[in-house]
């Protein structure tokens, strides 16, 4: 009998809940909304019953292998504590995994979201030939997720591969982890609006930057993306910004991991070619590994499904 | 019949070979001099007679488990091949195993000497209880070694855990390795020395720090260590810097591996007293994996027999 597994993705505006099978079909899937302004009680009733959705859908065709959750923020993994999820508001310290299994009735996995992403890049997508992968999630915030020996890289308390909180410009912008200079303070989707913000604000701006900060128009990474494209000065530097972060951090993990394979993923990955060239540039002044023997550096090839396969993945395993 | 292993550590200035039996007991060694300048074939020469040495003392009694050898710099694992090593110069791209081989004319293990320490640590030292840990000596330069379940993270080409050459201060002090800023060039014994002379050149120097600089003695980190120490200012900042490069690593490498156990070894972490308020201080201030649950950051306990035994241990695993 054909197996299959339920992988979900809880995102901060997002609820997608899959049923994939073994070969990573996706053949059924939810869309839903989180909807995180109506609680969280509420939120995991619509996951719970999304799932069993899913799962009374197929199950008398198809043999459950298993349901994997990836969930945003740090998850202290031994408890099933949800420590801290900037885009899940008000669910600090949240016992998510005991909330979810009382709805569930049945066993789960629960793993954190860019933990879940680079799982399924390791899968099925663009780390699918390597044993070794780091997975960089370039969202409003940073996530990261490493895959060593095909597995993920929890640490001690599930806390690994928090990414977009290394230091690179150690008296920079601040963070929302408190410190000044992180990556993701660099390099995410709200740093990119941030950083457009500094140069609208020092008056530096270009003329095509200070129509788009008039025109009533949201700031968003991807409008200065598309000027950047159009060849706009300001818009440029700002991506410029972008690659050399992005660029030094995958240059200390290189000299750190040494492993062969760096993906990225995440909706601000859309502007690679903005910042491809100043990334290359960096890695290679940063890390004489890299020099020594260049490896790669990929865009995600399932984008935003990522999560959902690998949270699949996870039964599978 | 009892075991003992053969471990060697290789290094700029000493060259030291020891029987090892399988409870750590160190029960014979060699202290040789590397003279490096007498050339690689006669270094490899001496440190094979060193083997061979030990090895026909001991082999009647005791039964043989291996031969591990440390030797500084980034070897290529596959081939053998040393590529760059700081401390052995000319020895850039010398086929070691190979080298070794010929004389010997028995299997042994190759290791890069930091990682080997760290195995040493993990074996009987500071970190004997754990399972994962982070190695970082402190001596001319600033080698790295992981200990992942257990056992060396080697990458894929062997060159991992080059931890000294992460950048922390991307416009920051030039590096042996041709970047800026990377934490060796804060926080080894040679960093110490460069940044005295960099105070001493800009005219802020403390009395204490002009005296010893005009004494005609050697300027060193140990000598440095001793003015801080009797509360010389210059001494004393020269030190605090040294920790927070440490301290900002260290809380990077909390938030990238989630692991519970770093441990500093080499000379200069005898100025451990110097650094380690500052040190502790960034790493609060940068990791808030570290903020919700702190980790150890313990001085070597083999100090700098670590790497004999650690590649004494390569043999027993």
């Amino acid at each position: 009998m054909t197996r299959f597994a339920i992988g979900v993705d809880l995102g901060g505006t997002n609820l997608r809940v899959a049923a994939v099978n073994e070969n990573g079909g996706l053949f059924d899937h939810l869309s839903l909304e989180t909807l995180v302004e109506r609680g969280r009680e509420d939120v995991v009733n619509r996951l719970t019953n999304g799932i069993l959705e899913l799962v009374n859908r197929w199950k008398d065709r198809y043999q459950l292998a298993g349901i994997g959750v990836g969930v945003p923020g740090i998850i202290r993994m031994r408890e099933g504590i949800l420590v801290a999820s900037p885009n899940l508001p008000g669910w600090e310290n949240f016992n998510i995994r005991g909330h979810i299994a009382r709805k569930l009735n049945s066993p789960f996995f629960l793993e954190n979201d860019a933990n879940a992403a680079a799982l399924g890049e390791k899968w099925i997508g663009a780390g699918k030939n390597v044993n070794h992968l780091c997975f960089l999630t370039m969202g409003t915030g940073i996530g990261g997720g490493l895959i060593f020996d095909g597995k993920i890289w929890h640490g001690v308390s599930g806390m690994a591969a928090e990414l977009g909180h290394v230091t690179l410009y150690p008296g920079g912008r601040l963070c929302a982890c408190g410190n000044k200079g992180c990556l993701e303070a660099y390099a995410a989707a709200s740093a990119v609006v941030k950083a457009a913000q500094e140069i609208l604000q020092a008056g530096t701006a270009s003329e095509g930057l200070q129509k788009l900060a008039n025109s009533g128009l949201k700031m968003t990474s991807a409008r200065v993306y598309e000027l950047a494209k159009e060849g706009d000065a300001s818009a440029q530097e700002i991506f410029n910004q972008v690659g050399r972060a992005l660029g030094m951090a995958i240059a200390n993990f290189i000299n750190i991991f040494d492993i062969s394979t760096f993906i990225l993923g995440g909706g601000a990955v859309e502007a690679w070619d903005a910042f491809e060239k100043s990334m290359f540039e960096e890695v290679a002044l940063r890390s004489y590994v890299w020099r020594n023997d260049p490896r790669e550096i990929l865009k995600s090839s399932l984008g935003s499904q990522a999560g959902i396969f690998g949270a699949a993945y996870l039964a599978f395993q």
